[in-house]
């Protein structure tokens, strides 16, 4: 049995499949949920069931916390700072960079050895090779729990700021957010013919798996801030524009492309309508 | 050498791409555009440069249109309707679908035979094996210039209405702009803590690329209408909201996942906030 003892805070659907997998790699782990009926089956699978924050902390080395929000990370550990002292604090739970910085301000405050959490699984990937987990905040943190953290994914430390992690969990999830939202509006639009979204799905995923490579073309011309060459800003303008009205035309709102349409015409409007359209990054920049 | 002759009407970077793999595919070609001068290093190269539309079609048993846009199509093609009619007739500039049935409509008036096309390539891709364009229109005129266009890339006829081809490429670069718009979010969020644009391209890329074989998954629940399964509206809604914090706490404009919440928020104003949120795809259609 490996030496870390786990007290997993939150039995929902993520921290039930974390405190699985830590009973299935020999933890020894101790279980608390707001509504305590949830930690019956953890406690017949060979947790112990602690009934109070407190209970699960004491005989813990590390303290897993997955809870709804901010907000109830707040409200379930401040009450205890004094008993998480002489522990490792690892919070999983979904919150921002923001949130996760004032939390580690909290935590130092209080003398407690914090790590945020960002996890880019879902509960059913948990401990499986796709399983990618990102930490951040102290790295002696992350250095003693290491072990117990390595059986839930890959674990990344992406730095001191302990909003990195989080950060990152948030730009990779804009960026799928815009994928699913393409992918709505495309498949709208080809169900106006009669074509079933499954097929959209097939040539949008195809598509846009050729696409994913030259990411990284963008990316250049984004770090060198040289927007000289590549597919202008207005006739970006004006490819976006014929999308529009082609949405439109077919009964389909078009409103998910907008905003990059108003972006562009900013571009436009400041001498820039013949830069590479990418240079809307810039615009991004609230001053 | 093949046996029909074919026109290239345009000679920018994509016209002069398809002038090049004729040529290189053994095509006696002719070309023509407005400027005259663009048809010289063609001519060097074995091409006939003609002084006119009527002159570059006369030649000819496939005319490939390959302008700027709709209204110069239709500008050049009108006043040579009648030299067009034993043609056929294929245009491949990028229009909305409305505008490929009306120029569809236009060439049924003068009895011509006509084709619509989408290119899925950049011009540096045509002849290759990644190359790949949609038609949709006559069936007649497609099989008739079928050996022409399959010299292009892989030649998909998509059915008689001329628009399908249009919209099929429209609905595709509509996900891969909003594809793009994701990264250019993540990679300024990831700026603003110093991590570079190439950084964020290699993991938008990976994080992405695990998602799009997903895809098939929403489409399956817009397919079946029954959206009382999966992630709910209102789940999505707070996640989103969390995103847009996230960024504009960072600095970073997060206005290209607004109207995506304005659609989360309908679904929940109208009592649908438990449903599964791609029931959005529904709010899109113009009433």
């Amino acid at each position: 049995m490996p030496n870390q003892t786990v007290a997993v805070l939150g039995l929902g659907a993520m921290g039930s499949a974390i405190a699985a997998r830590l009973r299935d790699t020999g933890h020894d782990t101790a279980v608390w949920n707001r509504t305590a009926a949830k930690t019956a089956p953890h406690a017949e699978a060979g947790s112990r069931a602690a009934a109070t924050v407190a209970e699960a902390a004491a005989s813990s080395d590390v303290v897993l916390v997955v809870l709804l929000d901010h907000g109830s990370v707040r409200e379930h550990l401040e009450p205890v700072a004094a008993e998480l002292k002489d522990k490792v604090v690892v919070n999983l739970t979904t919150t921002t960079p923001n949130e996760a910085r004032s939390t580690a301000a909290w935590a130092a405050e209080h003398g407690l050895t914090y790590l945020d959490g960002a996890i880019m699984a879902t509960p059913d990937m948990i401990g499986t090779p796709v399983s990618r987990l990102l930490y951040s905040g102290e790295r002696a943190a992350f250095d003693a729990a290491h072990e117990v953290l390595a059986t839930l994914g890959a674990a990344d430390y992406e730095g001191e700021d302990a909003g990195l992690a989080s950060l990152k969990d948030m730009a990779l999830l804009t960026s799928m957010y815009q994928l699913f939202s393409g992918f709505i509006q495309a498949a709208a639009m080809m169900r106006t013919v009669g074509v079933p979204a499954v097929a959209t799905a097939g040539e949008v995923s195809g598509w846009l798996g050729a696409i994913l490579p030259h990411l990284d073309q963008f990316a250049a011309v984004i770090d060198s801030r040289d927007y000289s060459g590549g597919q202008s800003a207005d006739f970006t303008r004006a490819a976006i524009g014929s999308l529009i009205t082609a949405s439109r035309e077919q009964g389909v709102g078009a409103d998910f492309l907008e905003p990059l349409l108003s972006r562009l015409d900013e571009l436009s409007a400041t001498g820039r309508g013949g830069a590479d359209w990418t240079a809307v990054n810039e615009q991004l920049a609230i001053r």
